[in-house]
């Protein structure tokens, strides 16, 4: 099994030939596409995705995972371990996510290179080899060596007392992701959330439970804290954007 | 075999994950999209598309529909047995089209549920396991138990004598799909429509039966009447939409 | 295996049930998706894509491409050979690029049809059935016959003296592809290239070589000279669009 998340769109021929890549080195790999809709060069929403789709699947599957604005630079190729799965991608903060809520996990920075290379499609030509390497069964020594400095970005779970948290992520119905865990409000205690000098209101169980056009907060299926409005788009209504800060009481 | 139609888009994880859920129930599946982009909540479009995918496949195939508002509340979810296929959606009427042109089959409440599941992702945690448990052959009759009133929407196929039809679908195209079905045509003998006050003409067989730019009906691929606009679009160029009558004579 | 690149968009179901004609002739076949969002009726796009895809895939892979504006006219379908590759598309120039950047190849007539078939899909019901035959070994001469004029569209890779070429794709990412042979440019010794009266420069490696937001020429991963704008995109910056000159010296 190997899945794939990058930001080339869906427009071009650039999915089906890195898949090409993979299924040469692995025939019998099962392809699923996680997403190649995240917006260009954002590593810290390809990261999410890029968590949630370690979180879906199984035990040995590969996640060959490709956002990246410095291809053809000095920038390192990364080979993760995470959550008893394998991460492939360069080595620019992708793997923060995961990392954060699954791992840490093992680093390795891949030096395994092809004869030949293309300088501005390393998906292609080094990143979809690989990840159909190991889904074959070959084992990282032969492809990367240990480190153990993975480049993370500076984004993390909400920490106790859990005054306010963060949005991470707006996904296509509108509804806003928070950094912030129902483990961790539950220890906490609260359960009463704001936004833009919005009251939100006490924690809901499912989108029915307010009327139609009202916003409302619930645990998504990620487990953390969401802001939504009952169908509607959150981030329409309320102006709702990546990084703003949701306070809690 | 197990085909998937949701309005979950094509920017997140979703649907992988979904296909996550229906592979670890039955790991020699194949995966077919049918559509991810219905239109937000749009019940009546997913209920066609559903229809076209029961038609193109084979006998044994599973189909997972998820256009699903009520996620959470108490609605109730749906198996269906259609065509020797099976659908798995929720009872909100998703069902319809397929059961009015292919149909009526045998349906079924799901009353099976995983230990724990989500509120917000019942395709995930519910809907998903339970396509790969049929696809893998698991007998109906331990997931769900037989009911005689699934939900259906107030749309069916045009009815002699045919004075008119409805457009019940616009396609990528712009093509105007109506519910008016190419043998009832035939029977009951008309031949020309017209739509806002536009005379689209007599039947033509295919779109290079007229100049470019001009409308025209013709018998689409899903053995239905069509109003199309050669390279263009009707939708733009008439105005149409869902839910318009189209006059016959 | 067996490739897809269509004008069809992810909106409709056309995709899905024409993979579905493809997997009744070879159950065992490994569908890819090329693209389904080549904009409508644009066969030079689709024949970029096309001779990608042949580029990227293994001996013995089938490409079905649909772009058909001429559906259910007199116009002919075609079956092709390229590097050892198969092709099935309507004989309307999609065979184009990867004739002359792989091939020339053999051209067959594609005379088999089905029992029964629309006027208006014939994707799903003469193409995609084809493809799946091929794909399951059987040989061609039972399903086309031999021809030499297969329809090829105004365009080629550009020659010597190479004092010009031309834009002949446009990416997701907004980089220009021209027609200009990485080889050829090497043979002629040109580097320097200008387009829309803006002077690119020298060629680069890759997009790290200038400054944010400036413009570079490079070689793209097909091998092609390509006008790239770092981090930013060259068709908005620079108001590129296919079928411009690029000057070259």
């Amino acid at each position: 099994m190997v899945t794939l998340t990058t930001d080339f769109g869906l427009a071009d021929h650039y999915v089906a030939v890195m898949k090409a890549a993979v299924l040469r080195r692995c025939p019998a790999a099962t392809l699923i596409d996680v997403t190649h809709q995240i917006h260009r060069h954002d590593v810290l929403c390809g990261s999410i995705m890029l968590e949630r789709a370690i979180d879906g699947f199984e035990p040995g599957t590969v996640h060959l995972a490709v956002v990246d604005p410095g291809v053809g630079s000095a920038r390192r190729l990364l080979v993760a371990k995470v959550d008893q799965q394998w991460v492939v991608c360069p080595d620019n903060g992708l793997i923060t996510w995961a990392w954060r809520r699954l791992g840490p996990g093992q680093a390795y920075e891949l030096t395994w290179r092809p004869e030949r290379f293309s300088d501005v499609f390393h998906g292609r030509d080094i990143m979809a080899p690989v990840a159909g390497r190991l889904a074959a069964g070959e084992p990282v020594e032969s492809l990367a060596r240990p480190i153990d400095d993975p480049i993370l970005l500076p984004i993390e779970p909400a920490k106790p007392p859990l005054d306010q948290g963060e949005i991470i992520h707006i996904d296509h119905f509108g509804n806003a992701t928070t950094n912030v865990q129902w483990e961790d409000l539950k220890a906490c205690g609260k359960s009463r959330s704001s936004v833009s000098n919005v009251e939100i209101g006490s924690l809901r169980r499912t989108y029915e439970d307010v009327a139609p056009g009202q916003p409302l907060a619930l645990i998504g299926s990620s487990g953390l804290l969401e802001i939504a409005v009952r169908d509607g788009s959150a981030a329409a209504a309320l102006g709702l954007r990546v990084g703003q800060i949701v306070k809690l009481s």
